[in-house]
């Protein structure tokens, strides 16, 4: 009766401090996530990283694509400072990001860390010298480097040469694996040189992005083996929709079980206008339902079936984990460890009671053919029976009380 | 450079017939889905059912909750029949099933399983009793059942009498241990009686539905070592919106990496007024992002950044995943095997040629300071390029093409 732990020892990496943020070693995983602006609108993008920074991000990417990026990002990270958000920008930089530094030194000062893509570097003969370029950059600004490979940019000139390698085997490997060593060697050799280069390995964090979950345990789980840096973990292209979210979650949800994983980033392709925090809301539920770290109360409701006729049920479960989101701020200010309170809203005698009293505070609807009263449950006991038609307003009025009761001060 | 598998192989079960759908052994893992209907609305009911069975459920659960709702049950059948639906139903039956199964033969007759939950059975003197009517029910009416115990109605006898036994031991196991064992416990000991009663033990189907992710882990993998029986998956009460899709994917997730599981639900309270259909739509992206059975071809998509500063791109990915799910209930019945297609929708020239390579059919929209033109890629070659205010049409025309062409023919 003694049941075996369900996670494996999280991987030991090397921390990495990025302006006061720590990715790595045994600090919290991170949550990150990038813009989707355009930088050089530095009024839109800074009221965009603001709302994803309230939303919890907790380190935020921006493109620097161009000449009009590069020198915006100084202006966003003053606007940023001005209204107290302190969040630290990474630059994401392709193709041209040796001249954007060098033309730009105020850039590269402003930005937290770069993003450094070593299949997006350049060609031929430029590669080494625009690499070292970057990360003399780094060095000198005292900045921290993600070495971020994607499957969808692969370094083609290592490409081909381990596939020539592999070629004169007398067995050769399989293409598909020789192209998932591509991706894993491209990162550490560039680790490897940029290392040689001066920067020091807790300035340094990987990535290896692939869009198929199997790929990407894959090179994960290799990567983790060959290296102790730390690790930024997601699904690339993981698509729109459900689709996106359930790629993401499945793939980083058994990389993060096998212990893999420093800081994470969710990305979703957004349904038109949707607003671009689900990444950052998306990255906090995986990490908060797998117990890795917790940011808002979230709410255990049933899916309602033939006993739950109405569909108030549904619009008190959705209102009440709205309302835990947009109180939590609040709450976040006056008292300690409110994230970690468990709300149950169900909706029939089945299991209501019973997932009721499991929760903090939890309410138990009745099904058809049940009396039409709502027993309410706290710690495991109950407390109150709701009727009639407030019974929205008067649940959230107890889980205010409950909130205040239950958790200390500040 | 041979890199390991990534899941474990699959677990040993028995597999059990469902009036034609094979549960456990060797077969895929079965989707289904619970109607939220009121079973004794006869037309909502089979509406949604066959929604449900359209959209892919292969077996589709209802309530039996009262008198009502048994006398239906036929009549569901009967309507589904004659639409030739063939979907086959189990009925959820908690507190009176033994009392509606001997009341209304034609209803245990038409449904194909039936799921009992060993914590609402009864209680005292009476719940061997009222266990042993359903379960001559099955037996008598050749029908396959769930044993499915819910962390939100345990059985409370067997809870006190663990309770009990774990404090006489001088060191006693932890309480939430205990409650976990009785999860498990229920389970198993439900099925042994069944057995003693007659039912074979490829008419049963074990589940242990919990609302915590670790949970649920470590609820399966123990009974998946305690026994052999086909296994039902599913995270209780997951919640509503994004946050029930994380959990039931994390949770699932790890568990099919395990090789546990046979069938899943995902049990997504819907928001207000959404489908009833999306928790067949993510238990599909499950099993598909997983690489473990094929539905539907998916869109791999990139998020956006601040090079895609267009929403056209989020338009085309939402568009092109809603045109490859509407065509594919007509593609599968003329060509064999889209369901594998991948089809990459993306916003710039980053990562969007490489990755709209590996895909069978890919498209990389121009960023902000490209030239408005995107090529089309077909099966790592690129075969046109698109441009001006008809893209959309002609990359759904090109897909169209591209399946004509490149699948067999049935």
């Amino acid at each position: 009766m003694k049941f075996p732990e369900v996670f494996e020892p999280r991987r030991t990496s090397i921390s990495v401090d990025i302006d006061g943020i720590i990715v790595g070693g045994e600090a919290p995983i991170v949550v990150q996530s990038m813009t989707n602006t355009d930088t050089a609108d530095i009024k839109a993008t800074t009221d965009q990283i603001l709302q994803l920074a309230i939303t919890g991000s907790e380190l935020v990417r921006i493109t620097v694509n161009d000449s009009n990026a590069a020198a915006s990002v100084i202006k966003i990270r003053e606007a940023l400072d001005q209204k107290n958000c302190s969040v630290p920008l990474i630059g994401d930089f392709h193709f041209n990001g040796h001249k954007l530094l060098d033309e730009h030194p105020e850039c590269g000062e402003a930005l937290a860390k770069y993003r450094i893509n070593p299949g997006n570097v350049g060609k031929g003969s430029k590669r080494d010298a625009q690499f070292a370029t970057m990360i003399e950059h780094a060095c000198k600004n005292n900045k921290a480097v993600r070495i971020g490979v994607n499957w969808g940019s692969m370094d083609q000139a290592l490409l081909a040469s381990l596939m020539d390698e592999n070629a004169k085997r007398s067995e050769p490997y399989d293409a598909h694996d020789v192209m998932i060593e591509t991706v894993i060697r491209s990162a550490l050799e560039s680790a490897e040189q940029a290392r040689e280069l001066g920067l020091p390995e807790n300035k340094i964090i990987l990535s290896c992005k692939m869009s198929v979950v199997q790929d990407l345990i894959t090179v994960y789980r290799s990567i983790a083996q060959r290296s102790n840096y730390a690790l930024h973990l997601g699904l690339t292209e993981a698509g729109i929709g459900s689709k996106g979210i359930v790629a993401s979650t499945a793939a980083l949800g058994i990389l993060l079980h096998d212990g893999i994983g420093d800081t994470i980033r969710i990305s979703l392709t957004p349904e038109p206008g949707a607003p671009r925090e689900k990444e950052v809301i998306v990255a906090q539920e995986i990490l908060q339902t797998m117990g890795l770290r917790s940011f808002v109360p979230l709410v255990t409701a049933c899916p309602g079936c033939g006993r739950t006729t109405s569909t108030f049920f549904q619009e008190l479960a959705s209102q009440v984990q709205s309302y835990l989101r947009n109180q939590m701020p609040v709450w976040k200010k006056e008292y300690i460890g409110v994230e970690d309170m468990s709300v149950a809203v169900m909706g029939c005698v089945v299991n209501g009671p019973g997932e009721s009293k499991h929760a903090n505070i939890g309410i138990s609807l009745p099904g058809s053919g049940e009396k039409p009263v709502a027993p309410v449950y706290e710690d495991g006991k109950k407390t109150v029976t709701l009727k009639g038609d407030n019974i929205a307003d008067e649940f959230e009025a107890i889980i205010d009380a409950y909130v205040s009761n239950s958790y200390s001060r500040k």
